[in-house]
């Protein structure tokens, strides 16, 4: 086996191609998105794809260490790193180069990034990531604005019933500070949390007697926010879990006020995925069965306190609905290439023959260029496009549609 | 000095942040481009980053073995190279996955590159790249379509008066076959050719006997096409170098007839820098001195004749009329939520207060919402928006112009 030339066609694992239409669509998604946030003045910026990894670490990249690949420079001889995030990047731009621009300042990005290890369930190794930081400002306005352009984004490009779900990674800590459990008490607490085993948590807590109580009510007011917002009102909180208490239903509030049909839950102890979120951290859902489209929330920006969003073009791209795909004119040979330039500028697709034997309906066309006429080809012999070849590789997310 | 800790704001040499404006010029530059090739139906496809280093150099990647990262794969224990060129890839995909459609395949890709090294006067160890890729056809047509797109895609983002330069790299080869050149005596000749050092090309082409002779009427028929055509017509060339001339003549044709007011040189001897081309090669240059914007030619895809195109939206970016900058509209606290929202829809942008600290000309706003309407500031006390802050960095391709 180890002798045999090794398959071309393979990939490593959790790297794939995008192959027509997906990857159109992917980048026209992006740019949608992106437009969205350039229209809240959001200010585009494109940091590299590596850098040295002491920066690319620094800060809320210290969570992604060992997502990343790392290599050496040959010309400085240091180590440089493959992002897996674009937020410290930003992050180090706004501490450096943009210092001295006024605060808040919006920017945002698109782009690619790279992680060592998928998961099982998320096997990709490169996704594509875009997404926004606003920066220098500490206000549930802040962190409504980015939450709901989110939303904003992901309708922009068609996916409706966006549920936003909040959750508030300091409250069990502070809550477990707040009954000083410390030590082995405490980690077993957390982990059952974590797992969001109630009767454990519920044994636990009663053991460790007041504060930590609130947490058998606060895990079971997980869900529609208002709920759990009545459900945090209601309990009589020391003085750091009420502030973030109070903080979460300003946010709710902004948000209602931006956005007054959103659906949002809340999850007051949740606090699995969010390791440097310093304030409210929020997830955006697709409907139905979509999934995970976006996350985001509150943290340090170097010393700035800053509030992001990131979205998942890959998997906007599953819950987006598909365009029907474009008509495509063949131009036969010695077509008048103003007639076909008319075409094309009116937004139409033309594929012109370079010898006698391309044949429209072989090359994916759905009309014909005849004297100066576009006609529409009959249905039958219809032939695939580009996308119909062999997608049996890993990484074929979806087989082309037949054109005709 | 070694115990200082390193500049955050210090990136790799030849790796830069692109600030605001440029990054949203460059996107907007990309897609527009990318627009061009997909109205010629050509659809777009999106390779990893990283791949296999054997996949990766295989075929006109071999070419760019020395200028690939390299980097372990942690998962198949393989090594995987950072692309350096799309090409490859584009190759890979159209000889597995697309095998099994129809030709001419027409393929573009949109994305970034990296290399180990840069040069002296190309620094850039990530370049954007977008392309073409005509797969399957081995004719003038062909490369005349790839060359001419190159054209309309530069035109379409407002870089006019673009010059093709053609090279024909296995003239010279041919030539030198044909006299039987081998040895010292060959690699003097194609040294004296590689710079263009017409005296000596003379002295060893003499000595060398008939149809080496040619190279010296040859290297001096570089220029506009019509001469240079007229000197390989006049030439008695041996069957080799005729076919190589009359394909070159035929290419010329068929790109006047797309685009008959296009500048076009031919450099016969020219064969640098086109280290996989296996018939016609070219490069697109900008007016006056904004230097080389793409390039592309004739080369094996596999086993498959195949013509292609690579523009460099970094040097489109620095060719491209700048657009004014946007208005930006300040929307007070309490603004009107729909307002706003039609005013983004009309395509304007708007920047929210979030805080009564907020302050239009500090956000780099031209106009405020005042009302319900829309006013211009006065133009006293504009404040700099956030590409103003410190570009002292290496990278800091453009400082932001003030808005108002």
């Amino acid at each position: 086996m180890t002798d045999d030339p090794p398959n071309p066609a393979l990939l490593p694992a959790g790297l794939s191609d995008l192959l027509p239409p997906e990857a159109a669509r992917e980048a026209a998604l992006v740019e949608a998105m992106m437009g969205v946030f350039a229209s809240h003045g959001y200010e585009r910026v494109k940091p590299p794809l590596l850098e040295f990894e002491e920066g690319l670490l620094q800060g809320s990249g210290a969570a992604l260490a060992d997502q990343t690949f790392r290599l050496m420079d040959p010309e400085s001889q240091r180590m440089m790193g493959l992002r897996a995030d674009t937020t410290p990047q930003v992050a180090r731009i706004a501490a450096t180069r943009l210092r001295a621009a006024p605060r808040p300042l919006r920017l945002c990005y698109a782009g690619q990034v790279l992680r060592v290890r998928g998961t099982q369930i998320a096997p990709e190794r490169q996704l594509p990531q875009l997404g926004v930081e606003l920066i220098g400002v500490d206000s549930a306005e802040a962190d409504a604005e980015a939450a709901a352009l989110g939303v904003e984004a992901l309708e922009a490009v068609g996916i409706a019933g966006v549920a936003l779900d909040i959750t508030l990674p300091a409250m069990s800590p502070a809550l477990l500070d707040a009954a000083g459990l410390e030590g082995t008490a405490r980690a077993r607490l957390a982990r059952a949390l974590d797992r969001k085993d109630a009767a454990e948590v519920a044994r636990l807590a009663e053991a460790a007697g007041p504060p930590a109580i609130f947490l058998v009510g606060l895990l079971a007011a997980a869900g529609p926010a208002d709920g759990a917002l009545a459900a945090l009102r209601a309990a009589p909180l020391p003085e750091g879990p009420r502030r973030i208490a109070d903080n979460a239903a300003e946010v709710v509030a902004a948000l209602r006020r931006r956005l007054p049909g959103l659906r949002i839950t809340l999850d007051p102890v949740e606090f699995r995925g969010f390791r440097y979120h310093t304030g409210v951290a929020f997830t955006l859902y697709g409907p139905g069965r979509t999934g995970e489209l976006g996350r985001g929330g509150r943290y340090m920006s170097g010393e700035e306190p800053a509030t992001g969003l990131s979205l998942y073009p890959d998997a906007a791209l599953r819950a987006a609905p598909r365009a029907a795909a474009p008509e495509r004119i063949f131009l036969p040979l010695g077509h008048e290439p103003a007639v076909a330039a008319g075409l094309r500028r009116a937004g139409r697709v033309t594929v012109a023959a370079l010898s006698p034997a391309d044949e429209a309906r072989a090359l994916g066309c759905t009309h014909a260029l005849r004297g100066g006429e576009v006609v529409e080809l009959g249905r039958a012999g219809g032939a695939p496009g580009p996308g119909a070849g062999d997608a049996r590789d890993t990484g074929a997310r979806d087989a082309r549609h037949t054109k005709e």
